[in-house]
């Protein structure tokens, strides 16, 4: 389901779950199958609904129940709620590959289920979500300006690249490119920037940058609509506004700016190459987007492994890579961004070659590192900020949202996380690997990595824990519908194209929402169960 | 996957399919890991196209081949068409439960597999596309007439009854209905008049008209949809012009009269009674229907078997039809066409139920009689149309496209059937079983069923054979393209809407085109195997 997910087991900040569910009135048998079902040990009959204020500004109409009422979701309504929900993903392209048929993951049309998705959108503060947004474009030129940095990526990530196989490989083709003065003129960035809110602070804090591979922007803008349709249905009986869902134009802005970017290369029998994995259930989110590249701009778009580019690419001695006779104007990895997706050295000459050719890539080998946690880390140090972005106010906005880092050389911050552990994260550096390390496991990690020495220190940050408040949701999955404690994550997506001096696009590009069962309450529904999800604003 | 199947084994009329295959050209691999692949022994690699005018017809635009050219499709062209039809069909709703995943059936968005259509419209003549869309508000009129004679209906079916109890039963609901002197002052029909294209004749052959469930106005529409995107797309290659594909509106006029029939029942707090079967696979046609219903008409509809209308049901003196508590403005059938429908008391209280009440039934009892296969023999009877239809123009556009009929008390009919048995089709009377008889096994069964008697030879009926020209078709099912002969039919579809003396809509509904692999041609995919195509008119 691609990447990225590997944040979502904090606790979580949103106001209590807005819904009650009650058995007062009778439920009906109805027809399509009641595609909901609970644990019944974990069913909760009656909830009363808190009075909070997003509520009360949900409420609309003459109809709507008065706001000192208390709110009530029958199991009726949630019923026809949820098979409207269920058929809406089924034929709007709400879907994923499901992995227990054979050929989902490899020919589009079979095999086919909703993706996992929240049944409400989730509360979220108005003045958190502009935060966020405001910082989609400085983000954006903070990542460019740090990838024209060859000597702050390979200084910072030197001792990295010792304990991390995989971020060498890339820091090696990195250095290739450095000693043969290899520049991009043409930059473009799909990135996507993930937060959390604390709920100890109120502060926003981000938890990862994208650089590679932002997943989602095809189904996250479908879930955004879901809401709102369900909203324009059953918002007067839930005392909720469809107009509080922010739209959200991810997946047509990501578009223009791969037609921009090809625009820009100017060969108009070029092709966009989106590089992907050999099997991806997630390819509906890839497709949608594919399929409203304006035509004008395009001709077509390709798809292929890395094997399938080293096997069928070249690249000519002006610089232009071909994929069999197609000649390729933009790469767009939607693979790539793990060790899993390069088994043998096939792969890695893909990169390479992809790299030193004169197309547009998306993202670029210095775009990719510069969204690695290491740097992250060391973005996060004092006065580093200040190297890359002009404006203070925008250096400011950045530190804001950013969560005590630190290296496992750093004495306080090893020292503190010996003492109180259930403050902080360890994470491992390693790209696409590994799982985080919360709770008494981090003082245990930390005493064995001291025992072996720098070398392996080197290999995990340490990261300021996060604590969001869970709420109840209801989380479908499978066609059935849980009733849990979740938290949420917010991605922004954000665009970035610029052409040598002419900075043709750098925007906010819309957004993620992901809500997952707090790994306080995993027993009911499988560990690491994930949905997508939207906002309601408060 | 509905009603109405069942005369799709016929030879077939249309031109050579346009297209050809050639691999002098290499074939890219292509990632999405080619999503077809013809049974080796049944390959053709290199085909000539003929020379068609339609073809000529086709070509648009400059880049497009010159007229006296061979135009060719290269596999390269077809895996493209077939990656970006897959694709399409998931994102856009052309879908259907696999029967193969458990729950496809009950619940929706689970177990989805894309439905099975044709890749490229089949070709069709523009004079009898005309000729079948001026039939419909005809054969609209036409059933509403012969509903109104109840003694038509019953003195027709008589015998049928002795041998077809499924008859029997509609037969019985309806004398009660003549008993108590129902009527219907508000008369919904949604119908599909099934043709074919016989090549001996050039005349076009109605086979059957589908008076309740007629199946396929949501999907249809999508495959109309989908072939005008790929000729969007691939058309210059091909040779053809997207805009010769006919739109199809079928489901919002379908929706448009199910709303204007809701509004004539004048009960703004009454819902929309859909009738289904309890597994329903193809459940996506049905829902495309009613997720388009105004919502300034409805504020809800609601979707029950016979068992759970029989269980939840009830009828007030008024005659106003509750389930559970909500009054009924309309049902809408799309279960209850066949016996299976009706395992037990259950259902056909229900049916008698809802005939008894003041809902607008689509159909009532006396619609869904009118459609049955003796009727439709009774009415090709000579002076019978004039008695229902008021122009002799109608009548003899009607009888124009009626297939010779015969029932086997007729002399003339089984001897000349006895004779030359390939030139007829024996249909059981029944609806919704059993399958039609051809070839030698006509002259056997009549054989055998004159030695039983006069009540077994009632249970069928001898319809002329029609003959359409197999053309070669590119048949995609479960993500896989299947190269075969094929035949087809042409559905159109038809609303009536009266309240007592105002005829309200009497409107020609767009079209459903359904293509199956030749009889003579049936080895290589499973027998019977047929899929959704639209028109390419010529």
């Amino acid at each position: 389901m691609g990447s990225g997910c590997s944040s979502l087991s904090f606790p979580h900040p949103f106001p209590p779950q807005i819904l009650t569910t009650t058995t007062t009135n009778t439920t009906k048998t109805l027809n399509f199958t009641p595609p909901f079902s609970l644990p019944s040990n974990r069913r909760e009959p009656v909830m009363t609904m808190s009075h909070s204020s997003s509520l009360a500004n949900g409420a609309v109409g003459s109809d709507g129940p008065k706001e000192d009422q208390k709110r009530t979701v029958t199991e009726e309504l949630l019923g026809k709620m949820t098979a409207d929900a269920l058929v809406w993903s089924a034929l709007h392209g709400l879907v994923v590959g499901d992995r227990r048929v054979p050929r989902s993951g490899t020919v589009p049309g079979v095999g086919l289920v909703h993706a996992p998705f929240a049944l409400l959108p989730m509360t979220f503060p108005r003045s958190h979500w502009s935060q966020a947004r405001e910082l989609a474009p400085i983000f954006n030129e903070l990542v460019d300006r740090v990838s024209l940095d060859g000597k702050f990526l390979q200084d910072s990530l030197s001792r990295t690249k010792k304990v991390d196989a995989f971020t060498g490989r890339l820091l090696d083709i990195h250095s290739k490119m450095l000693e043969i003065k290899k520049t991009e003129d043409i930059r473009l960035g799909l990135f996507r920037s993930d937060y959390m809110l604390d709920n100890e602070t109120n502060l926003l804090f981000q938890i990862e940058l994208n650089t590679i591979a932002s997943s989602f922007p095809g189904l996250s803008c479908l879930v955004s609509e879901l809401h709102r349709n369900l909203l324009d249905h059953y918002g007067k009986d839930l005392g909720l506004d469809s107009r509080e869902v922010p739209g959200n134009t991810a997946v047509s802005q990501f578009a223009e700016a791969l037609a921009k970017a090809w625009g820009e290369y100017g060969n108009s029998s070029a092709v966009v190459l989106v590089v992907v994995q050999p099997e991806e259930r997630n390819m509906y989110d890839q497709y949608s987007l594919s399929t409203i590249f304006p035509v004008q701009y395009f001709s077509t778009n390709i798809r292929r492994t890395l094997a399938e580019v080293d096997a069928e690419g070249q690249m000519l001695s002006n610089g232009t890579l071909l994929v069999g006779d197609q000649a390729v104007a933009v790469i767009y990895f939607r693979a790539g961004y793990t060790p899993n997706d390069y088994p043998s050295e096939s792969e890695w000459a893909a990169r390479f070659m992809i790299e030193k050719s004169s197309a547009i890539k998306c993202p670029s080998i210095s775009y990719h590192l510069a969204g690695t946690k290491k740097i992250q880390q060391e973005l996060a140090k004092p006065d580093i900020l200040e190297r890359f972005l002009d404006s203070e106010e925008d250096v400011a906005k950045v530190r804001k949202c950013f969560a005590g880092l630190w290296s496992l050389d750093n004495y306080e911050g090893v020292k503190a996380a010996m003492e109180k552990p259930e403050l902080f994260v360890l994470k491992p550096q390693r790209e696409g690997g590994g799982n985080n390390i919360y709770g008494d496991d981090v003082r245990e990690t930390l005493a064995r990595l001291q025992e072996k020495g720098s070398e392996e220190l080197a290999a995990y940050i340490l990261m300021q824990r996060i604590f969001p408040t869970a709420s109840r949701s209801y989380l479908m999955r499978e066609g059935i519908c849980h009733q849990e404690n979740a938290i949420s994550e917010l991605g922004v997506y954000g665009a970035y194209l610029r052409n040598r001096d002419k900075v043709i696009m750098n925007q906010e590009c819309g957004y993620l929402m992901r809500t997952k069962v707090s790994s306080s309450d995993e027993g009911g529904v499988a560990a690491g169960f994930a949905v997508l999800d939207s906002i309601y604003l408060t």
